[in-house]
Formats: C-alpha cells, sequence, structure tokens
C-alpha cells in the first residue's frame, strides 16, 4: 500500500487496493464472486468519487443484510429477452448491480438496433448510489437514465404518513470537451446516508428536509431516523416525481413498491427489496446525428458563461482525479475494521 | 350554445363549441385545417380542464406569432423512420402538436412491438401545456413520458444569469380504477404562464419564484417578466432536471436550446422554437406483465391511505367532468373577443 501520505489518522490506499479488500469481504460473507467484483467497485468508486454515504460507510449495512438471509448473494439473475427494445432481469433476490450487469450486453445491443432501450430489474436489492449504474452508458456514448425505488421514509406531499421510498432519479450523458454530465438526486429533500451521517457526526440539518415520529418538522436527524420520516424535495414536485419512480422502479418491473417488503422476520436487514429501471438512448439517432456530444459540450459552456461554477458531476470527477493521482484517504481505524471483516 | 348558465358575466359553452370556434380563429390565422384542428383541441383541452395558463389566455400569443412570420402555421411536418424504436420528426418550423399528432400512429407501432418508443421532435413551437402530450398514451394503456424545453427565463442554480426554460416534464400512468395519473410540472419555481396570469390580476407570487433584472429576489410577477427571470423549482435538483430537459428536448432531438433562437427580427412572436422528446412504453412488457394498471391503482390507494387527498391529475378530472356535463364558463368579454377573432 502507498504509504507517502499514511499518517496517524489516515492510511492512503489506491481504488484497486480498496476494491480487492471489499471483494474480500463481500466473499468472506458469502456472496458469489461475481456478485463480490461487482459491489466491491461500486462501492469503491463511491468512497474514490467523495460519495461517502454510499462508500465503505455502507459496508456494515450490507453486511448485516446478508447475515440476516434477507438478500441473497449466491443467486444468479435471470436475463429475460422481452422485445426488440425490453429486457428484463429478475433478480432472484439477489442485488440490482450483479442484475444490470448481467443484462448489459443485451440491453446495449438493443439499443444500438432500435435507438432506445429499457430494462426491468425486479426482485432486487439497491443499497448504492444510482450514478455508477448510469455513467458507464454515457461513456460509451449513450444518454441513460434511471430510477430504483427503496423503503418507506418520505411523506408524499398534502399526506400525514411516510410511503414513497427516496427514489432516486439518475441521468447521465455525453459531453464532447470532458467527463459525462452525471446526476443522481433522491427525490427526497435529503438522502437517506446524509441523516444516517449526520446523526453519527451529531450534526443538525437544515429546516424542511424531514418530520419527527409525531409528523412534526425536526432538524434533528436522530428524530428523523427514529420513527420519523423524510419530505420530498420541492413539495408537490418533488413527490410526483417520487410517484413517477413509485411507478416505474416497481409498478412496471414488477418489484415491490417501497411499503411492500415485510423484513420484521429478518433482524438487521438493511438492503430495501424492491426494483429498477433503466432507460438507454442512442443519441446518435437523433435530429443531432453524431453531434451530440458537441451539442451537450454546448450547453454546458453556456451554463459556464451564466455563472454555473459546478457542472453536475464535475466535484465527483475533480475527487476522482486526486483519488486517483494521490490515493483513497481512510481512517485507520475505518481500514482496520475492513480488514478485519475481509478476514471474518 | 347551452343558455341555460348564462348571465351577464359568462357564457357557457360545451367543449365542441369551444373547440370549434377555436379552430375558426386558427383557420382565420392563416393555418392549415390540420394545424387548426389539434391546436384547437388542445387549448379548448386546457379551458375545459381549468390549465386557464394554457387555455384561450394563450390565443393572442398564438396569433401574434402566426402574424409575425416566426411560425409557419401552413407547414407539414416530416415524419422519419429511424430505428426499430426510434421516429424523429422535423416540425419545419410549424407547432409541436401536429408533428406529434402525425407521428402518432408510428410511435405507437414501435412500442407495441419493441415495447419502448422515443419520438424526437425538432423545429417546433410548443406553446401549450404538456399533459394533453401524455395523456392519450395512458389512456391507451401506455406510460408516457415527455420534456420540451421553451426560452430563456430561468436562472440555473448557482448562476447569476437565466439560461434554461421553464422546461416541464410531464408523465402519465394508466390506473385500473379511475383516469390515468398524470402529471405536468415546469421545472422552474412557476409557470411562465402562471406569472403572466399574476401579472394581469395584480397579484404578488410567493417569495422564491423569481428574480428582478438586477438579479434580486423579488414577489412581483411584474419585476419578473419585465427584465427579470425565474427560479427553477428545489434548487439544484430542479436544476440538474432543468438541464437534463435541455439536453432530451433539444440536444437529442436536434432542436434549439431554449437560448439558442433569434426571434428579434419577427417583433410579436412569442412561440419557443425548439424540440420536444416523449418516451412511451408498454407497460404489459414489464414484470408486472398485463397487471401494471392495477399495480398503480395500488399505488393511488396507498397515497391516500397516507393522507394525500388530491392524485396528480385529479383537479383536471374533477373540473373536465364538471365542463362536460354543465360546460365551459367564459367570460362575455373573452368570448366576444374570440368570435370577433374568428371572423377577421
Amino acid at each position: 500500500m502507498s504509504a507517502t501520505r499514511d499518517n496517524e489518522q489516515f492510511r492512503t490506499v489506491s481504488y484497486q487496493q480498496l476494491a480487492d479488500l471489499l471483494q474480500q469481504i463481500f466473499l468472506a460473507h458469502g456472496t458469489s464472486p461475481q456478485t463480490a467484483r461487482v459491489l466491491a467497485e461500486n462501492c469503491a468508486s463511491a468512497q474514490r468519487d467523495g460519495s461517502h454515504s454510499h462508500g465503505i460507510f455502507r459496508i456494515p449495512g450490507y453486511l448485516s443484510s446478508l447475515a440476516s438471509g434477507w438478500v441473497d448473494g449466491q443467486t444468479v439473475p435471470v436475463v429475460e429477452d422481452v422485445a426488440g427494445a425490453f429486457v428484463r432481469v429478475d433478480a432472484a433476490n439477489g442485488f440490482a448491480q450483479p442484475a444490470l450487469e448481467a443484462a448489459r450486453s443485451l440491453l446495449v445491443e438493443k439499443v444500438a438496433n432500435a435507438g432506445i432501450g429499457i430494462l426491468a430489474i425486479r426482485n432486487s436489492h439497491h443499497f448504492a448510489a444510482l450514478w455508477p449504474d448510469v455513467e458507464p452508458f454515457a461513456q460509451q456514448g449513450f444518454v441513460a437514465l434511471s430510477v430504483v425505488n427503496s423503503m418507506t421514509c418520505v411523506v408524499p406531499h398534502g399526506a400525514q404518513q411516510p410511503l414513497f421510498g427516496t427514489n432516486p432519479i439518475a441521468f447521465a450523458a455525453p459531453r464532447a470537451g470532458g467527463e459525462p454530465v452525471v446526476f443522481d438526486l433522491a427525490t427526497s429533500a435529503i438522502a437517506h446516508g446524509d441523516v444516517q451521517i449526520a446523526a453519527r457526526e451529531g450534526r443538525m440539518l437544515p429546516a424542511g428536509m424531514g418530520v419527527d415520529r409525531n409528523g412534526q418538522p425536526t432538524e434533528d436527524p436522530k428524530a428523523i431516523l427514529d420513527g420519523g420520516a423524510l419530505l420530498p424535495f420541492g413539495g408537490y414536485k418533488g413527490s410526483a416525481l417520487s410517484m413517477m419512480v413509485e411507478l416505474l422502479a416497481a409498478g412496471l418491473t414488477g418489484g415491490n413498491f417501497s411499503f411492500e417488503f415485510d423484513w420484521s422476520k429478518h433482524p438487521g436487514a438493511q438492503t430495501p427489496w424492491t426494483g429498477q429501471l433503466l432507460i438507454v438512448i442512442d443519441p446518435d439517432r437523433g435530429g443531432s446525428g453524431q453531434q451530440f456530444a458537441q451539442r451537450s459540450e454546448e450547453l454546458v459552456r453556456q451554463m459556464q458563461g451564466a455563472g454555473q461554477e459546478r457542472i453536475p458531476g464535475d466535484r465527483r470527477y475533480a475527487l476522482r482525479a486526486r483519488s486517483l493521482a494521490a490515493g483513497i484517504d481512510i481512517e485507520v481505524s475505518d481500514w482496520e475494521r475492513l480488514e478485519a471483516l475481509a478476514r471474518s
């Protein structure tokens, strides 16, 4: 391991070192080699890019869910070729990322032929950031959109009880002058992982993020986690988008709605058992022909000209570049915990 | 015309009476019969359903744009069959709605065959509500999503100058127990039409909707219209979605971005000359099979159970039912103006 930036508090490791260690952890906790590889790369990518709410912070949750028997780390997803532009995957109670991986080549083939393709994943557990699912398509020159529902923790606008999940929407598009434009936004006012991190760090939240167990507004992340709930972002509009995510990611795929699964018989379960939808488009078929990436570059240039300093994805790419050049800093205590998990 | 509810202030007319009068107006102002029919039905539907910012309020803008030579009311859209699930239309500087109408049967055929279809409309003018473009697909049993960009009036989050349009997103899905779930939301904090109506009525707006010509927050709709600009809804998230709409509706279709067209040589021009994207999905190909409409009904039932009284689309359907039963109330002075326009 790189020792150049090690000190008493941080261990500096390469992406590959982190991914290898995470893979060992997943293998040691009962996943198949394929699932271990896919989840390890996903989680290491999030840590590398500064998406700390979906990096190594998530490992205990993954292992707890696996140990509870709630999610099947050994299962093999079943890919179904449904129509000229439609692919389905039964994730067979496994994780969503290996299911996407299993269907990727068929999906890309359909997009190349038909101009657009849809992938409906059901019976899947998604416990990661959503941007890693769309960015690779944009790296290939495609435009990609994905939605995934999660678990009841968001009160629909105008309602009194939580029903929706945090239900993120992720989008990626190629860009001629740089890395793809990518965003990944929870339709809740704040991501659940960020509430957990704030609670762990003892920080209060801004107003408007959530309610306590009595439905009263609160800025205390612990009150939100302790029987409270989140609010949608942007009032009725974010709530409508969250509803759309339920309809697409669960209703259409055949997965569970965020309120449907019952993990009470699996103490320790943490991974939402729902569904995920991806739509991938070949922009070369559009009216800009092969100029799409130049057109998106023009939009970015104009956004910068209007004064928007940070384009969606920029922060991640900057942190990624730093991680790839100088390594990923991980607290020594965290690293030691990971090493112990790889041995257990 | 029905006289039962006429009084000194209002004229009560049927949907068909209104649509017929609007069709005469469009014909009298130089559109083709096909364009007159499509625009009249669109505008009358908005009025019927209480979407007043896109009802007869828009007629002067349509006619002003037509008179300026900016939009071509006689043009014929050119449908291009691009790939197994991809249709393009060159609206040929005409309105977007006749372009969609011209491509509809090919698009539906592709969706039925491939499971999903995409329609990229470019070189088009969209001056109407967006929900009428998606609702009919859901009435046929499909799930539909559409985005359209418009004209520079929204400041991207973190920027100082306006760049994006109001850039709405509309979504429709069938539902077993009732009319389709449909929403149509501007990615700006408020729709441009609603700012115009507030200005006309002398009402102030809630905080957070827009800025004045100096970039300072204002609640005065006239200050927003007089060189000011709107803000995105929901901060950086709404801004990211607005960017996505630019990329899909313009970048991908080959239409103009909201900041690209120059109508300065066409005084009176009001219709944004951009593009529109539609994605239509056959939900029967998904993992719920033919149960999708039952699944969406279940979601609606649970939303109501959580305390959400109004499901997206409900208000429009209620007003539509009232209009179809008792007629549409139009101020006498408005009706007389419309009649005069039909003769001119």
